[in-house]
């Protein structure tokens, strides 16, 4: 009988505490195997300063409630553990804590880097004597985590996007006499997959978007403008979803790019604004711009069912391997079939997954490089399909889990280089 | 027996639709006395081109479908007409259109600058010598309206912006470690109806958002970063809602005023990724910022039940004044009771309407300038009551409305001052 740790690491996302609950609740469901889950603050942060939450004394109604809830409940950082060799003192504090709390299973609920860290507390035994079966929860709107057929996460943003991108070109639609473009600037600095996202809205040639802006395609300013043109000229106006990681031919970030060479200062705003600058200045036309920031990976009320059932899926058997005995693994997602959809959870040696990037495939692109093609749809299609509403209270607004946060008091001295880790 | 005419006019909102559903269900059901309804393409636009579609050919079902369906469907302007004084020759030309489709009864649904229109228009008899009752149909996202408790479009931007960041508050508090700041960009050029709404989301003093930016109080920095420091240091983060009409102790818009002093040149973004730079310049705290923009009054998928249930019945009630023979007069919502919250509809007379901005009253603001008074939030509260999802096919998208989109064939000659109007 050990006790388990749990930690929410890098950006969250709408389902993130839906694996909580899977976890959660899993490992209550074997009280004969597991003790207490304790939940770190801030992520890896919490390991080495001993800022815990004991989950035991939570209301199973209020983790259950997790499954709804937006954002990191136990707090979250991009923070990981730096290498054993590097920072011996580092791992010596690891082991000391999880020692402290009797630990023996870990579950490391992040992306590629959080799955590098839980790599590396799977060798904790060798590493600092306290050995630890670790396992990673799979989760990041990008979708670029390897090992998996999709990210928890992603399905729930892309959902969001294609559906906003749906409704807010019937807006454009109906203001065209006066406003001619659209620009939507959507999060994903190292790959297209959320912008790819919201070429699901378009189910025939002129509906919106009309034009993907990829970081996969390099970013060709008269190719581009020709194209709005051309689609204002036919279609009446023109919805173009960008990627906030968009790049020039030169390889660098379009708004990066734009900030050195033309201005030569610090501009404000990112992509987004730019594209709708560009167009404005170059054809002349009324363009408006949104930037969904943090809106697109919160946006639990429009989040995909099939996105919630799988974030929850792989938090309980996460716990499921660990009681297996598997550690340095984390569950993938198996793709069986596309129509029908069809998925199950593997065992996947977390090896061959750390700190890689999943890119799209070239082939998901369509060969004009402003859209997705029909791999990429079928791809899609199915992680955004169904949908999983929170409640609403009787005054209009989501009623989301409010768990107690029962802090652990603390057994160790404080560690040094916790504060500036 | 006459055929009727309406109008979509301004900027759209997610609920529009809902109003024109009402106009066309109510007429249909008194076939005994309005023969067709015509509806202008694009607004006041369609009007003087003969630019018109019969929706009497279209299906019902889908008739029922724009309930639910976010845009204006048979487009919209801010095209308004010119006094009949100052354009005469427009005036006759209105007459001439009317005549020529036998028109009775027009509805005009828009917002301020519209129901100057709609005045006129129940003029048209003495004007251009073609009688016809013109009755208005509420509709704005930004609540200005007159003679109305509220505005038809209002409260799901304002349920939309609540959930939302409500959600969001939630991912910054995860990610606090590192992210201290997130900035919420509204729109409301001139009042803080809508920024106000955000504040329905904090229902203690920590909850998010814990500051807005108001266009009715003149914005000031220092107090600001001090408030928002404060507030971090306080919460461990802190959440901003900022109007697109922001001002300045000297009246100015605060995004055109940094543009001219501080840069002095066409600066990128509006007045959202100003206020995050300033966070960031003066504070050093790292910030995020989103713009809603179009998505905030086109998010369908979001829509207060309430506010549809009175998109819809302002629709119907207009055709219900005008078959009364009531011109010149919109229908407007009256409160009868916060709490239960019970409303109905009287006829306004457009005369104390036009042109008349509603702006919050000062007691609506709390003492600090900084938040909603309890007597803002009995006045908002039951807008964003209820839910009203729309159709998600099996696709996982929302399924809006069809039009076949039966255009008439023109029967007057194309008139010169359409196309520059």
């Amino acid at each position: 009988m050990k006790n388990a740790f749990y930690v929410q690491s890098g950006g969250v996302t709408s389902v993130i505490n839906a694996s909580a609950c899977g976890v959660i609740e899993m490992a209550r469901s074997h009280p004969e195997r597991i003790g207490k889950v304790y939940a770190a603050e801030d992520g890896l942060f919490g390991l080495l300063r001993e800022d815990l939450f004991d989950t035991s004394r939570e209301d199973p109604l209020q983790i259950a409630a997790l499954r709804y809830t937006p954002g990191g409940a136990f707090g979250s950082s991009r923070y990981t553990l730096p290498r054993p060799e590097i920072a011996p003192a580092v791992w010596q504090r690891v082991a000391a804590v999880l020692r402290a709390y009797d630990i023996g299973y870990v579950f490391i609920n992040g992306g590629n880097g959080s799955m590098d860290a839980c790599l590396l507390l799977n060798r904790l035994g060798e590493v600092a004597g306290w050995p630890v079966l670790a396992v990673g929860v799979p989760k990041t709107i990008d979708n670029d985590l390897a090992g998996t057929d999709c990210s928890p996460g992603f399905g729930s943003a892309a959902k969001y996007l294609a559906t906003s991108i749906r409704e807010v070109g019937l807006d454009v639609r109906a203001m065209a006499e006066t406003t001619k473009v659209f620009i939507l600037e959507v999060m994903g600095r190292h790959t297209g997959w959320l912008t790819m996202a919201c070429g699901l809205a378009a189910e025939s040639p002129d509906d919106a978007p009309h034009l993907l802006l990829l970081p996969e395609v390099p970013f060709d300013e008269a190719r581009f403008l020709a194209r709005v043109k051309e689609t204002t000229a036919r279609v009446g106006y023109c919805v173009v979803a960008v990627s906030e990681g968009l790049r020039t031919a030169e390889g660098g970030f379009y708004a990066e790019q734009e900030k050195s060479e033309t201005y030569g200062f610090e501009q404000l705003g990112g992509v987004g604004p730019r594209i709708a600058e560009l167009v404005r200045r170059k054809l002349g036309l009324k363009c408006h711009c949104a930037v969904a920031d943090y809106l697109q990976r919160a946006a639990r009320h429009i989040a995909s069912r099939t996105d919630v059932e799988q974030a929850y899926a792989v938090g309980r058997a996460a716990v499921g391997l660990a009681l297996s005995g598997q550690g340095g693994v984390m569950p993938g997602i198996v793709r069986v079939s596309d129509e029908p959809y069809v998925w199950r959870i593997d065992a996947i040696p977390l090896d061959g997954v750390a700190e890689i990037e999943k890119h799209p495939p070239q082939g998901f692109i369509r060969e004009d490089g402003f859209g997705i093609s029909e791999a990429a749809r079928r791809y899609l299609a199915p992680l955004i399909v169904g949908e999983d509403y929170p409640p609403f209270a009787a005054n209009g607004l989501p009623q989301f889990a409010q768990l107690a946060y029962h802090r652990v008091v603390k057994q160790l001295p404080p560690f040094e280089g916790a504060a500036s880790a």
